[in-house]
């Protein structure tokens, strides 16, 4: 890790911006309002041949009349500048970089030509550098959102490299809805320099990364990667999104970010091999990684469906065994303990549906606490833990107003669930919940923003308590082999 | 369909609903407040043995004393009390029923009974039923609704049918988020009397039904359900959720409903034959026949992928050869014509990126018009038509707030997407799209309000456009076989 050049360009306490103007329409000026949107706390100095500020900070007519050599520099300009303008900076002390122009080696010989320019001057200088053909970087926690647009929800555990800009950043507001948060995240763009392999390292030893998210073209340094995601894969877990695998997707990557990518089952194999978790859609992608950075793992695959519905109990106990999890049968004396929470109509033998009932607590509290609390049961999975607003429009509609429970949902939400979001810590055992509610339902967001998965769908909640035992799995074999 | 008792059912001009109050906490008065919000046009007479009124409205002690024999009566009461009501409504001439009351053949023997004692009750006045254990039906432009929660979003073209409640009504709010919309939604519960068969020829002949969606966890009149089923999906596509394959999944069922499912692969060949295409989650079963209900079946599998992010560009082209689609390399004259929209850096090959690009036209309209008028085509998938509400914080930002072009979303939207909401009907081929934003982008609410079904994720629309392959071909073989 000494010497990871991601831990100052990830943590810098002055950053110069070059393409940045007052005219909106320009990505580097975009890229400037995610700066301030951000409210980065370090100094920001743009760079910029005519302009005298910009949104109003004082600007710079070329790097050599900075006041100090910033930590690191972006790069916002067209193609052809980006090797003179890196080596203005070099020139002032800049010694970090992320270049987000394009038009290099992605696009054929002659930017391939100009990208052989680019590593040219930054050995001369000692620049180390993300990109090109990037969107830059997030961190969350140290506020420094280089990329297009704002991250505007609270900082969380999950580390993303990407070769796609787009998925750590177009995704930000899909992310909110379900609290789903970044620790760190890195878009690599052509990854002439820094690289995933240095992303995987970085990553790996980062305190608030919890889990880390990659999704991959290709792999150029491969026997290295595979040597540091075995190294990371011990600590924490790592989930992977491999894309170059098929005719198309090999074809459409090297027009992307010019990677040679490899035969899907190489790929498959060493991904296996060293650990990580592969996943089959950026959907997935983010859901286990949000269930991996926020559960504990599953030390075995004996799992509880509950729900209130039995559609959802059905489908969740379906797809359970269709995706290699088991739905045991509980024994006769916890049945008998589930029992004195349930209708006499319902059933307790696992999956366990509730039917209709308007009491939370008992699917949010009560059989969870005794569940967890049996060896013979490794995680849960419940869907329904729901207070939807339209028991409002209800409330609103009702003769004797006052006789509907709903006046103050927050507060029925945190005296229902303020123990379940404890649970997983204090039984070592992952819940992942689901309903379709989503940011509009009081219960969903009281979970989400604590660090309790509610997924939009029941069989998301089951396939990322799949990767919850295979991540269990893995950590076991890693440490025992 | 003559004869079919969902026709009344489903377009009651009067309804009698038992086990309404004025207490909200009560199932039945939570289903009366969605007939009232969903402003359903009939007669509604409830039946309560003390209330004088319930939610304003005249209340009958008992069905004797209605003044007229309503169409169809909706029973939401304690279970031993439904054979002795429904004799009652039947002396006083109700014909069709809707039985939500659970607690029969699902609990077991003693149920079972109580079951018996239904049908011996219905056959005696000629009463055609759904249920028992059900939560009832939704008819979109009927103004129907008599589950759980208001539909309040317009109605569309799905046609639904389930033995899960929670499947056509917890998901109202979801479904609404993307303007995925139904015609008519039917809740069949036990189907011990009107069952999946008579929703499927129902669903079948209704002309807004466009598309069919089943969630099934046992069919009971197997060989019937095939027959009407070849029929249907000559006219309409249908798709399929099955959750009895598995051990968990049939016992699952036995407890929900009562049903006893079948192995697996006899119901995944059974499907097959019939020209049912399966779905393997919920989701899928929306976006399916979301896809379906609104485009046009493809009549090939040469697929156009576009978006002007790589990262998508690329995992959609990887998704599509996973799933069976192609993505053909496009010939040299077609290439030459996108390259006139485009940057030089961007690849007109196919997948097709166009790299940043902050000129929607080109995604959303210039390119779609060109290589869906070329016979090699048979579909596209668009990822990123978005214009995302963050556009409108960074004019806050703006020193020059009048350059920002951001001001009238709408205005911008409608000028550029009016056309592309065409297309499918002029080119008679289908386009999916994908974007992040969601809810909050107005581009994607105008594609989606439009009948353009925009996806959370592009794999999702990669899947989708699958289906909508699947089904051009089982519609030609349906045809000529």
């Amino acid at each position: 890790m000494a010497g990871n050049p991601l831990v100052e360009i990830m943590n810098p306490g002055s950053v110069a911006i070059v393409g940045a103007s007052n005219n909106i329409m320009k990505m580097g000026t975009v890229l400037l309002t995610s700066i301030l949107r951000g409210n980065y706390p370090g100094k920001i100095y743009p760079i910029h041949p005519r302009e005298e500020t910009v949104f109003g900070l004082k600007t710079y007519r070329k790097a050599a009349d900075l006041p100090e050599a910033p930590d690191l520099a972006v790069l916002v300009i067209p193609t052809r500048a980006v090797p003179q303008v890196l080596g203005e900076l070099g020139e002032r002390g800049v010694r970090k970089a992320i270049i987000i122009s394009g038009g290099f080696s992605e696009v054929g010989e002659e930017g391939g030509e100009l990208e052989k320019e680019i590593v040219a001057v930054a050995r001369r200088y000692g620049i180390r550098f993300i990109g090109p053909n990037c969107i830059g970087v997030i961190n969350t926690r140290g506020k420094l959102n280089t990329t297009f647009f704002p991250y505007l929800h609270e900082p969380g555990g999950i580390g993303i490299a990407s070769q796609s800009g787009t998925y750590i950043t177009q995704v930000i507001s899909y992310l909110a809805k379900y609290q789903i948060r970044y620790s760190q995240a890195i878009s690599v763009g052509n990854s002439v320099d820094i690289d995933l392999v240095d992303c995987l390292e970085y990553l790996g030893e980062d305190p608030e990364t919890k889990a880390i998210a990659l999704y991959i073209e290709a792999i150029r340094r491969g026997r290295e990667f595979l040597e540091a995601a075995r190294e990371v894969t011990r600590k924490k877990p790592v989930v992977a999104l491999y894309v170059g695998g098929t005719e198309a997707g090999a074809r459409s990557s090297l027009s992307h970010t010019g990677a040679l990518s490899g035969p899907d089952a190489i790929y498959e194999g060493a991904l296996r091999q060293s650990g990580i978790i592969r996943v089959e859609t950026v959907e997935e992608l983010y859901d286990w990684s949000w269930a991996l950075a926020t559960q504990p793992p599953a030390r075995g695959r004996n799992i509880v469906v509950l729900s209130h519905s039995g559609g959802p109990t059905t489908s969740m106990a379906d797809a359970c065994e269709r995706w290699g999890l088991r739905v045991p049968i509980l024994r006769d004396d916890l049945q008998e303990k589930v029992r004195e929470f349930i209708a006499p109509t319902a059933s307790p033998r696992n999956p366990i549906d509730l039917t209709f009932s308007m009491d939370l607590s008992i699917l949010a509290d009560k059989i969870p606490r005794v569940l967890l609390a049996d060896p013979e049961v490794d995680g849960m999975v419940i869907h329904g833990i729901t207070l939807p607003p339209s028991l409002k429009g209800m409330r609103e509609l009702a003769p004797n107003r006052d006789e509907v429970p709903f006046q103050d949902m927050e507060k029925i939400v945190a005296s229902m669930l303020t123990e379940l979001i404890e649970f997983p810590r204090i039984f070592g055992k992952p819940i992942l919940c689901s309903a379709f509610w989503g940011e509009k339902d009081h219960a969903v967001v009281f979970l989400q923003s604590r660090g309790i998965p509610c997924f939009p769908a029941p069989e998301r909640a089951v396939k990322a308590m799949a990767a919850l035992c295979q991540y269990g799995e893995i950590r076991e074999k890693m440490h025992n082999g």
